[in-house]
């Protein structure tokens, strides 16, 4: 378990510490289950009850909670809470994880003609093909796949098994957790009397700096062009993006989103969970997609968009949902209503 | 192909068998394509049709179905048919399936510091980190990945390739299937003048006995404190569970399912495939959510929840989906409607 | 990078080339990208306005677009150019990709018992266990894994790390990506007052010729008979097939849609992106679904069926969707004005 003081946690995240700079923390907690040990933070007014109640040995703070904060024991004021508990976190993981020692584990298999920093870590039993390209400090976990003239770059990291294939390339501090596919075909056919063709997919997948992709994500090569992800791009978990996407910088994508073929989002855009958007559409930059909607045509504004059926109680959906089959003709029974109420 | 006689079938299930108990049977089988050398099942009366027409040499049934299913042949008579099929499709597995031998496979990597009992079955090029612990008859299957200080118990069998990553737990008789990751980090970045910065994941994931999980099913890692998954939950294929999310005992959720961080679902819900759950919701105990529908606030009572657009043909549908993108102004006609037809 | 001419690629595709067939092809291009060393196509009318914009060396046209065409530069005159594309791209793929090498990677484990063929390739940390049959010319990449008594067609690729199961089959010139399971457990329990009580799972999964399966797709084994995916299927990336599902030939599935158990699926179908099938339907041959419906009963007829809620601003979404929880007393209060003006 690590420790720090609390001391040394302020002169780390700066700010300014109200409290015992020699008090001892173990953990970082939220305000509910926070100990005299924790270190938590309030970073939304909307929990401000939690505040009094809390048992966290020190809670970082905006300015507006300073008092609050300081009436019941340490405070760290910060301009921005919730970006220095973000800062904290980093600084612990850097403490506690174990440290990932550079060099390529004797398992694995680096194939003549593909090129590994000196300083970068290859895990056991990892390929890499002829070719690729490892940059300095990168990490490439258990069961790692590099394909044939692929590019990873400066100190990024691949959890165990993230499948990278042929002609892919990704810059610098991003982040694939296990299970990542990137670079397997797109989704192509062409119709022909005897069964489909298949289209050979002969793009790749280029991907930006401080990307983050999660678990089991699929991004799939381009058809001809590639496939792009900017900088700063953070996908979740179980996302399907097909060939020949663009996503725009800083764009966030939750969990069991898809994104058929050739369709581009915008820039600074948040692509809400399990929503799903038809291919060769066009997002415009800071569009917000509520969880669940269907996006099924291009959308010209900034702006949030829904499209979600309201979850009811089973018995008052069956109703809606059965007066909705026949929507359109009570629109025609109120037109018919309004014509014979509106004579002379 | 195994074999069995019907009176060792009947003595290992209980029962009344009605029939000749020398009767050789080769296989479990629907009542559609049962043949002679089959065994069948009847657990639902409303299937009972079947049970006449079918070639099945045995029919397991309720005392309900008793004469039915003996005026046709031999019938094996027990409280719970389905729960007795079931039992006997373990019986079988355990027959028929090869035996996998104790042991860590020459090929794996089991780092200095874990713990493997001696009774479990470590496959070829698993990686097994330095602090992890697989307990007695665990089964890791080819190309699994335990993490530093991780922890199998007894009894429990991965499929091959698991990620199980470092710091996470499951308990006794669990089954996980191939391309399951447990303890990717959870999907939390705050944001900057710079970009998002990542809240490094911290927390585990605590997994219960008797839990099963399906092929390429994420559950990621709390952010400060751990995701739980109490003993009994049953989750299918393909779902996605966000960090601190907690998961009631014996719950089921079926395939392609998302539930957003910090959400809280009781005990035996049942949750339908490919629906969603936004983060930070309650769900209470008994609830079943309908496939499909999307769950964006807290359920208090238990019951059955929906909210899906009800599918018809595509004609219907376009006049339907066209009028609701008005109801508002609907609404609005109707009520004009009622003002003037309620004058003196 | 490979080269060619265009009188060769006329001749391996057939059709009448206008233009220069000593111009040297470095690329197939878009038409929007194209440069003067690519190829491209026009396959739909609808793009015509980009023809006589685009850089390309050489445009793949169909007879009606021959006059266009050569208003513009090079073109190749063909019945179906789409179809031409697809088949330039399998050409130009045979010519760049690195030729994959027959033989047994000397890290991969095959059990003694299983059969691989001559000309089989099985890529390194690869398992194949025993009474598993790799056909001639079948590809295994990186960490695949093959379980007892499996087998796999003719000529058909696995890209690295397919894990198929025991008792799974599929026929020749498949395709499967990367992260595929075939051959997990179904999802099936019988209730019982201890808790959920495992069905073993013991059917297996059939797969015929001719099918592709993307990037992290499941497909269950059968809870008794058979999982059966027929000639020609093409599944796309993050799909669920569930146990005894059955789909007829030459269907084709988008990703990240779902089919719940035993249902039946036609030849010829196109099943949309993110939908999603109840279990224990019929699904007549050429039905389309589109994208993100929910399929909750059988479908007798062929034709298109949808179900999506329309995406639309947030605040009109608010409005209507708060009015759509009240749809069957508005349908009501229709109901009464028709009543009350309906009089003498």
């Amino acid at each position: 378990m690590a420790e720090a003081t609390l001391g040394e946690i302020a002169a780390h995240l700066g700010g300014e510490l109200i409290g015992d700079p020699t008090l001892r923390i173990t953990r970082i907690s939220p305000l509910e289950s926070a100990t005299p040990s924790s270190i938590s933070f309030l970073s939304n007014v909307k929990y401000q009850s939690r505040l009094a109640s809390s048992q966290a040995g020190c809670v970082i703070v905006g300015p507006a909670m300073r008092e609050a904060a300081v009436a019941r024991g340490a405070a760290l004021v910060t301009p921005d809470p919730y970006l220095g508990f973000a800062r904290l976190t980093q600084w612990w993981a850097a403490k506690t994880r174990p440290i990932v020692a550079a060099g390529v584990h004797p398992s694995a298999l680096v194939e003549p003609g593909a090129l590994v920093a000196a300083s970068a870590s290859v895990g056991p039993f990892v390929v890499i093909e002829s070719g690729a390209t490892i940059g300095e400090e990168a990490v490439l976990g258990a069961h790692c796949f590099v394909g044939h003239g692929a590019s990873v770059g400066r100190a990024t990291r691949f959890a165990p098994r993230v499948t990278f294939s042929h002609g892919c390339h990704i810059g610098d501090r991003g982040v694939l957790h296990s299970g990542v596919v990137i670079g397997a075909d797109g989704f192509g056919f062409a119709a022909s009397p005897g069964g489909a063709v298949k289209i050979e997919q002969l793009g790749g997948v280029r991907i930006g700096h401080d990307v983050e992709i999660g678990a089991n994500t699929c991004i799939d090569r381009g058809a001809l062009d590639d496939t792009v992800i900017e900088d700063g791009v953070k996908l979740d978990n179980l996302i399907q993006i097909g060939h020949n996407v663009r996503i725009g910088a800083h764009t966030a994508v939750q969990g069991c989103a898809g994104v058929a073929g050739s369709t581009t989002i915008g820039s600074r855009c948040i692509i809400g969970g399990a929503s799903i958007m038809l291919g060769h559409l066009t997002i415009a930059d800071g569009v917000i997609i509520t969880p669940g909607s269907a996006v099924t045509r291009s959308i010209r504004q900034p702006g949030t968009y829904s499209g979600i059926f309201p979850i009811d109680d089973n018995a008052s959906w069956e109703k809606n949902a059965a007066t909705l089959r026949n929507l359109h003709t009570l629109r025609d029974r109120v037109r018919a209503l309004e014509k014979k109420t509106s004579g002379p």
